[in-house]
C-alpha cells in the first residue's frame, strides 16, 4: 500500500496543551507520526511519497476564505501581541452572544474555535497546509492505486467549515472528498472510526446527498467534542439520512464496536459510493491516554478486513491516536488488514 | 456612607488565569478588595457592616436553577476527575453546534462558560454567595440608606442567565436589581461604567422595560467580551428602547467618556426610575494592566459628583479594576464625589 507523508509534519510542535486546567506538552505530537511512519517500513507496508501542492482552490472548496486566510495569520497576529505564550482562545460567541468576528486577535481566536486545548503556535499553518496535500495526493492517486494511507498530521475530522480545535486546523478528509467529486467521482462515504466523534466532517456535508458520512465514536454526553455528534443527526435538506452517527459509551469494547461498524458498512453498501474515504483514529486503543474504549491491537487488523469486504477505492487518512508506543503498530494493523481483507 | 463588605470574599483566591497563552495569577485577586476596604478606612468614607444571608429565591430570580445548581458542585466534580488544575472550560458549543448540557463535567464548564480566563477554584461558590448577598444587603438598605456601596467580589456584571466568566459567576448587580422589584421598586435603572461590556447584566433584562440598562464601555470589537456591547443592542419585545451601550475606541480618554455619561445620565433622568444601581468598575483607569481607557484618579471623583446629580437613591456594586496600587483611591474617589455632588 502507499503512504503519502510530508516531513512537514513536524512544523506543527504545539508546546501547550489546555487539559485538566493545566498547560501541558500536547497529545497531538510529532512523534505519533514517527512512530507511524517506523512502523511502515519496519513491516514493509509500501512506499512512502511526498505530496504534490495543490494550491488553495481545494481548501477553500469547503473551507471558508475568512477562517482559511485567520488561520495563515493568526500566529503572526497573536505573536505581535506580544504574547510570551502560544495562540488559545479566551473568549468565544456563547449563548444569546452575536456571531459576528471582532478585530482584535483575540476575538478572533475565539470565533473561529471550539476548543481551547489546540494552541496555535509558529509552524502550525505552513504543516497544516502540508497534512491537507498529504490527502488531496492520495485522493488524486485513488483511481490508479485503490487503497492508499494519506498520512496527515496535523490531523483533520475537528476541523469544520470555520472552525478549528481538537487539534484540527483544515479538514484533510473532507478536502480530499471535495476533490475527488470536482475531478468527477459522483458519490463518497467517509466513515469516521476516530474514538471521537467526526463534528468538522459532519459540519461540512451535513445538507449535502453526495457525500455519506458515518461516524462510530464516543457519546458526545461524556467525551469531547460535547456539541455535536449525537444519534438524532441524521442530516439537513437534501442531506437528510446522509450523516449516521453511532455514539457509544465509555468503556465500550470490540464486540459492540465491530457490531457498529457493521450497520455502518451496511449503509455505505447500500449507499454504493464511488470511493470510500476512512477518517483512520487508533484512539479507540484500550490503552490511549485520553480516550476510553477498549479495542485491543489485534482489533485493529479486524476491523482493516471489515472495511475491505466493501470492495471499495478506500483512501485512508490520518486522524487521532495518542498512545504513542503502539499508534503504529495499530494504524498499520488496520491497513494490513485491509490488504489481507 | 456606609458599605457592605463581607471576609468570605477572600475564599475566592483562584491561582490560574488564562491569558496570553499562558496560566498567570489571577488579575482578579483578594487583594483588589483589601486595598478598597483599606482606603474606605483611611478616608472615613463610612462604617462597614456585613451582610445577611438572603437565601436563594433572590438569585434564581434571574439565574438559571440548573446553572446555578452547577455552579455549587462544580468544583468537586472537577476534583472527582483528579484533574491536577483548576477547573477551566476547554470546549463548548460553537456555531452550529448543539446547544444542550453534557454529562462529563468538561462538557458542562463549556456549556456554562462564556471565557476561559476564569478557572473555578475551591471556595469560589463560597465567596460568590457571599458577594450576593453583599449586594442584597445593599438593596436591602437602600430605601433608608439612599446610597451605599456594595463592596461585592467576585465581581458580577459579566455572568449572564445561564454564563459565568470574565471574573464573574453571579450576577450581583441584576440580583440586587430583581430583589428591589419584587420589594415593589417599580423601575430600576443599572449604569455601568466599568471598562469592559456588561454583557451578563444585558442578557437578564434584554427583553424587559423595568431595568434600564445603560454600559459604556470599550468597543467589543477590540475588548472582551467580544461578543456583546454593540450600540445596535437596543433591547428586544418590551425591552426595546431599555438597553444603551456606549461603546468606545482603545485609548479613549475622561472628556469623551464623560460626554458619553452625560448621554448616559440624561436617559435615566427621562426614564425616572426609582432607583440606580451602578456597576461600579475603575478599570477605565489610565494604569489598568489589563484596559485601554486613559482616566485619570481625578476623574473618578467627577463623574461620581455627576451621578449624584440625578439626586436618586443610588447603590454602588463593585465590579472591576486591576491595578491594584490605586484601586482603593479610585473606587473611593468615585464614591467621595458623589457624596460631594
Amino acid at each position: 500500500m502507499l503512504t503519502i507523508y510530508s516531513d512537514k509534519h513536524k512544523l506543527r510542535n504545539s508546546k501547550t496543551e489546555l487539559v485538566g486546567g493545566l498547560l501541558v506538552e500536547p497529545f497531538e505530537r510529532p512523534s505519533r507520526m514517527e512512530h507511524i511512519t517506523a512502523r511502515i517500513k519496519e513491516t514493509g507496508l509500501g512506499e512512502m511519497i511526498e505530496p504534490r501542492d495543490f494550491g488553495m482552490d481545494p481548501i477553500l472548496a469547503i473551507h471558508d476564505a475568512d477562517f482559511v486566510s485567520f488561520l495563515s495569520t493568526a500566529w503572526e497576529e497573536w505573536k505581535a501581541t506580544g504574547a510570551k505564550g502560544e495562540a488559545i482562545a479566551c473568549t468565544w460567541p456563547a449563548r444569546r452572544m452575536v456571531q459576528i468576528c471582532p478585530n482584535d486577535i483575540n476575538g478572533k481566536l475565539g470565533y473561529y474555535c471550539l476548543a481551547t486545548e489546540t494552541s496555535i503556535s509558529e509552524g502550525t499553518w505552513e504543516a497544516t497546509l502540508a497534512s491537507a496535500n498529504v490527502a488531496l495526493e492520495g485522493a488524486d492517486r485513488l483511481a490508479d492505486e485503490k487503497v492508499l494511507f494519506s498520512a496527515c498530521r496535523p490531523p483533520g475530522h475537528h476541523a469544520a467549515i470555520d472552525l478549528y480545535g481538537g487539534y484540527c486546523f483544515l479538514n484533510n478528509a473532507g478536502i480530499a472528498a471535495q476533490y475527488l467529486l470536482d475531478k468527477g467521482t459522483e458519490r463518497i462515504a467517509i466513515l469516521d472510526v476516530d474514538y471521537h466523534h467526526g463534528n468538522g466532517t459532519q459540519d461540512i456535508f451535513y445538507t449535502r446527498d453526495d457525500v455519506l458520512f458515518i461516524s462510530l465514536h464516543c457519546d458526545p454526553m461524556d467525551e469531547f467534542p460535547n456539541f455535536l455528534g449525537y444519534a438524532n443527526e441524521t442530516g439537513e435538506g437534501a442531506g437528510e439520512g446522509y450523516n449516521l452517527n453511532f455514539p457509544m459509551k465509555p468503556g465500550t469494547k470490540f464486540d459492540e464496536w465491530r457490531a457498529n461498524l457493521k450497520q455502518a458498512l451496511d449503509r455505505i453498501s447500500d449507499y454504493a459510493p464511488d470511493a470510500l474515504i476512512v477518517s483512520l483514529g487508533v484512539d479507540t486503543f484500550k490503552n490511549d491516554p485520553i480516550s476510553q474504549f477498549k479495542l485491543e491491537s489485534d482489533d485493529f487488523t479486524t476491523y482493516g478486513a471489515d472495511i475491505a469486504k466493501l470492495g471499495l477505492p478506500t483512501l485512508f487518512v490520518m486522524e487521532g491516536g495518542y498512545d504513542i508506543g503502539e499508534i503504529g503498530l495499530n494504524t498499520v494493523n488496520v491497513l494490513q488488514g485491509f490488504e489481507a481483507g
